[in-house]
Formats: C-alpha cells, sequence, structure tokens
C-alpha cells in the first residue's frame, strides 16, 4: 500500500472561492452585514466528484498510489486574514469539504485539518476545532507556525504558548504537519520562499529548544523534504554540537519526520542518503505547488513515487517509506486501516 | 590559486566588542551622549595579527587554500540596531578593520565591505560607503535583503528601491553577497535558521522578477550553498516554468552564484550534481557559523576544500571553483592578482 501523507484539496468547487473572496473583502472592510452566510455555499456532491477524479484520483491511479492523506489548500488557509472568528468560520467550512471528499472516497483520502488559527491568538483556541474533527475521522492537523502571512512574528514552536495545544495533539494521539499558508509578504512568495523557508526555520527553533523532553510522543512532518535541512545536514549537525545541544538523532529525529515533497531525483537521492529511512514519509503536495512537467523527464515534478522508486534502497526501506512510517505516524490512519483488514 | 569566496572576520580584537556594546546601548537608550567615540578604540596591528595568525591563516594553511575574501562578521552587522547613523558609523569602523587585515596580509586576504544598511533606509544611502571602500582596494559587498533583523519586511530585491545601488555596483564592477545579518527575532536563529532562509527568499525573488533584464552584468552571490535552492532544484524549475518566466539558466543563473558553505559530503555532491560548475565558487565561511569537528569524519565542518576534493569532477572543473570563477565573478580581484602576477 502506497500512503501519500501530503495531498491538499487545492481543486475546490468554485463557489468556495466565490465564498472566501465575497468573506475576504468582508473583513477587509471590516463590514460584518457583507459577511456571506455559509448556508449560501453552494457544493454539490457531483461537483466534488468531478473535481477529484479528474485530478487527485486521476493521478493516483496514474502513478500507482493508494490513499492521500488529504487537506485543505494550504495556501487558502490565510491564517491572516480577518480575525480569529472569521478564521473558524473559514476552517470549519474547509474541514468540512475535505470531510465529504472522505466520505466519497474513504478508500482513497482520509483527512487532516486545517485550525482556525490567528495571528495573536493562542493556540489552545485551536483545540475544539481538532477534537470535532478527529471525531469526524481526521488523524492529524497542519499547524502553522506563522499565522502573520511571511512576517515570522510569532513565538517559536517550543514555546509554551503552544503546549496546551501539544498536549491535546498527544491526548489524540495525532501528529501536525508544521504548514505555513498563504503569503501576504510581498517579498515571500508562497510556495517558492515562505513554505520552504518556514520549513528550515521550525527544524532549528527544534534543536534550540528542548519540546521534546517535554513530550516525548509529540509527533511532527516537516513538509517539502524538510525545506532546506537535509541539504545542510552537516550544519544543523554542527551547530547542534555549538549550542551544546543533544546530538539530532535522539533530540529531535524521534519526533520529526521529512516528507519527500523534493521534485528532481538527485533531492531525494540526498535525502534518502542523509535521513534515516525511519523518519522520511512519501508525499507528493499533488495537485500542488508545481504542476507542470519536468523537461528534462517528461514526467510531472510532483510524481515524487518515481524517485522513490528509483533508489537504490531494500524493498523493506521502500515499504517503510511508502506505508510503515506513516501507520506510525499517524495511529489514527493505521486503526482505521485495520479495522479495515488492511 | 585557492580562493576562498566566504570568509569574515569573526576573531575581532577585544575592544571592537567594548565599543559595540556601549554603541548599541547609547543606540537603544537613545542617548546621543553615551555614544562611545570610536577614537577611544584600542586594536593593535599586534592584536589583529595575533587573532589572524590563530586562526584564518591557520586554517588556510591547515586545509591549504591560498586567499580569502574577507569582510566583517556577518551577524555582527546589526543593522536593525540604531538608526542610520549608527549602522554608517559601525560599518566604516568594521570596514576599515578589514582593511587593515588587508593591509596586513595582502596575500591572504582582501576585502568586501558590509553598507550602512538600516531598516527603511534606501539602499542608494550605502553607494557612498561603497565607493569610499572600493577606493580601498576592496572588490564586493555584502548586501543585506532584510535589514529588520529577521521579519522580512523590506522590499523584495527586485525592487527599483534597489536600483540606484544596483547602477552603482554595476559601474564599479563588483558584486554583492546577499548575507543577511544578525536576527532580533526570538524564532530565528542565525545561522541555522535566518540566513539560510534569506538565501532561499532572494533566489525566489529572482526568480519572480526580471532584475537581470535590467541590469544584465549585475552579480550576486547567493551564499550557504544557496540556502535550499539546489536540493529543491527540481521545485524552482518547476516554479519558472508555471509562474511563466524563462528557464532559470538564462533568466538568473548568468548572474547568480553559490558559493560551497554546506558542511558534509552529500549536501556538496548535490551542489556539483545540479548546479552548473561556473555557478559554483568555492568558500568556507571560515571561521563562522560552525566551528567544530564532524564526529563522522574527524574534520572540521567548514573545512569544505576536502569535500570539493573528493568530488568526481574534473580539474577544470575543480579549478574554476577554486579559482577560475571567482576571479570572473570578482574582477576587480582578478586584476589585482593579475598585477602581482598571479
Amino acid at each position: 500500500m502506497i500512503i501519500d501523507c501530503h495531498g491538499h484539496y487545492t481543486t475546490e468547487p468554485k463557489d468556495l472561492h466565490r465564498f472566501r473572496k465575497d468573506q475576504t473583502a468582508a473583513a477587509n472592510a471590516k463590514d460584518k452585514a457583507a459577511m456571506p452566510p455559509p448556508s449560501g455555499l453552494k457544493m454539490s456532491d457531483d461537483e466534488i466528484r468531478e473535481s477529484i477524479e479528474a485530478n487527485q484520483l486521476k493521478f493516483q491511479k496514474e502513478r500507482g498510489t493508494d490513499l492521500t492523506i488529504f487537506s485543505p489548500r494550504a495556501s487558502g488557509m490565510g491564517h491572516h486574514i480577518g480575525d480569529e472568528s472569521v478564521s473558524r468560520e473559514w476552517t470549519e467550512i474547509c474541514n468540512d469539504l475535505i470531510h465529504r471528499v472522505v466520505m466519497l472516497y474513504p478508500k482513497n483520502f482520509i483527512g487532516v485539518c486545517q485550525l482556525p488559527q490567528s495571528p495573536g491568538v493562542p493556540p489552545k483556541n485551536a483545540i475544539a476545532e481538532l477534537e470535532r474533527c478527529v471525531k469526524l475521522g481526521f488523524v492529524g492537523c497542519n499547524l502553522n507556525p506563522d499565522p502573520s502571512g511571511g512576517y515570522f512574528n510569532a513565538p517559536p514552536m517550543t514555546d509554551k504558548w503552544y503546549y496546551p495545544f501539544y498536549e491535546k495533539m498527544v491526548e489524540l494521539d495525532v501528529p501536525a504537519m508544521i504548514h505555513v499558508s498563504g503569503s501576504c509578504n510581498p517579498g515571500l512568495h508562497a510556495t517558492g520562499a515562505f513554505y520552504i523557508a518556514a520549513d528550515t526555520i521550525a527544524f532549528m527553533q527544534l534543536i534550540e529548544g528542548n519540546l521534546f523532553s517535554d513530550f516525548p510522543t509529540l509527533r511532527f512532518v516537516i513538509p517539502h523534504g524538510g525545506g532546506a535541512v537535509p541539504y545542510h545536514w552537516g550544519r544543523y549537525r554542527g551547530l547542534a554540537d555549538m549550542l551544546k545541544r543533544p546530538t539530532l538523532d535522539g533530540h529531535v529525529m524521534n519526533n520529526v519526520w521529512f516528507d519527500t515533497c523534493v521534485y528532481h531525483q538527485p533531492g531525494i537521492d540526498l535525502l534518502a542518503e542523509v535521513i534515516d529511512t525511519k523518519n522520511i514519509l512519501f508525499g507528493s503536495e499533488m495537485v500542488g505547488a508545481v504542476r507542470g512537467v519536468d523537461p528534462q523527464t517528461g514526467h510531472f515534478f510532483d510524481d515524487t513515487k518515481r524517485y522513490i522508486d528509483a533508489l537504490p534502497i531494500s524493498e523493506d526501506q521502500r515499504d517503510a517509506i511508502f506505508e510503515g512510517n506513516a501507520r506510525r505516524v499517524y495511529p489514527r490512519l493505521d486503526a482505521q486501516l485495520k479495522a479495515r483488514g488492511l
């Protein structure tokens, strides 16, 4: 079985975009009367089916993957837009939409939720939505380390600000993918700059802190191949040493996984060379950041399964990357699969 | 000849730190009367010799490199401290100190200057200091894309805000290393997060913009192996395509070089595999970000010459990385070497 840990619903029904546009305009104008009612959203099951079957499901079949851990469009979370109530309403709508996709295609998708974060609002305020989604069958969440949209002014992820939320993650036994959203910073392109920078920054915060002593079972997935981290693995090993932190294996790497959203063979080769197999989760970000065909290979940049297939590793290692590791990181996914005899 | 394009004076005489501490305190207190006079600085030639001979010069000899393109401590530039006048005074002191090192060891060091940048202050205000330094024999500058110290609130590097400064760089025929300084953001470790994030962000700005159409001979060095860029080369090629930009070779890579400050063999292997030899400059950041010995190799993390020596490339390629490319990127260096018959 091949589990893709990183898929977003980036082909949403048209009316969702109409709603968000209206909601954003009302939020920016601080005009509560202009807020569009969620009840006015028109998204039929047929529309959802069409959008999924022509895209994510088609790619699953073509590329030979089985199950996608599926969450709302990451750049669409837009935690910097409006206030906490705007973020909460939007988040519930987006998560409910993921739930509908999962109900329509339970063999192919399983949910991960976005959170109703907002700049300056404590993460503990996202606990209720996490609990609601887990009750619906979601198996993890996307936690945004910079709800400002590109100004990096939130406390580091090791700050006690996050602790009540982490306690709930541990209690529910769900991991978080550390994932920023769209950028409102003219200097930061979302998928080309903000995402990769935020991934890298988060890892360094984990080196500097001591978070996993306080939460030994807390689990984070750092997407996009861990940002710059594997490429600079020597720097991070050296910095841990200079900062008199323990070595990375025990200090961070019992609790952190990198996905394989790295869109060329040499990058995946490096990832597999320097990072232990046990810390790598297959992911493609499909349909996502980079949608074209690589002229050097004739294949989609984000068809990352091909890169894993080409790695000179044992079949046990490949199985761990494709399935085994994901089942360990997402125990609620594992439980659902086992309940289906898988 | 082996030219290290990336060295900082990180072993400065003690009194420089005393001065900066006093200057920072006065700036923070907005107390002009408490500003320490630069004339009070006590840094003898002997002290400078001692600090260089026990460190950078010793490492040059041990590692077999010849000439370091040398600039003030990057994390010490501290453009976010005080106002423009504080930044200017501090910058002149730091650059003058580099000049003294170069005068003491002209065979071993050649200067690159820091700039008197300050948040919100147009880069054109740094032109005079660049001109002053070039007259002293400096061959390039370090340009900080985020003088705020970690909040990424400056215009992108492709913005016209920078253009008068770029015009001067072109006129003087000097390149800039794109290099942020210390972080005042509690979430951003300077050398582990801020540097690598800023490198990556700058490259994406260059993809999005069209800077090198306006300045075909403008040259940037992106340090720390180009941040995350080579590891995510497929992503950047794919994003250029998605954003309908030209391919990276003509659009960016006639004007951008990556150094080899990547502190493990697999990272350097990747760099050399995906980036054309013509775009790679040997650099070590010595003595800098990571000062320890890698327990996996028994050698210093930042002894990057060893990694280049181990690359399966031709001797012509190795010569280009060690010397030829640097002479093309820094024509004023080349001219000085030629004047010495080198």
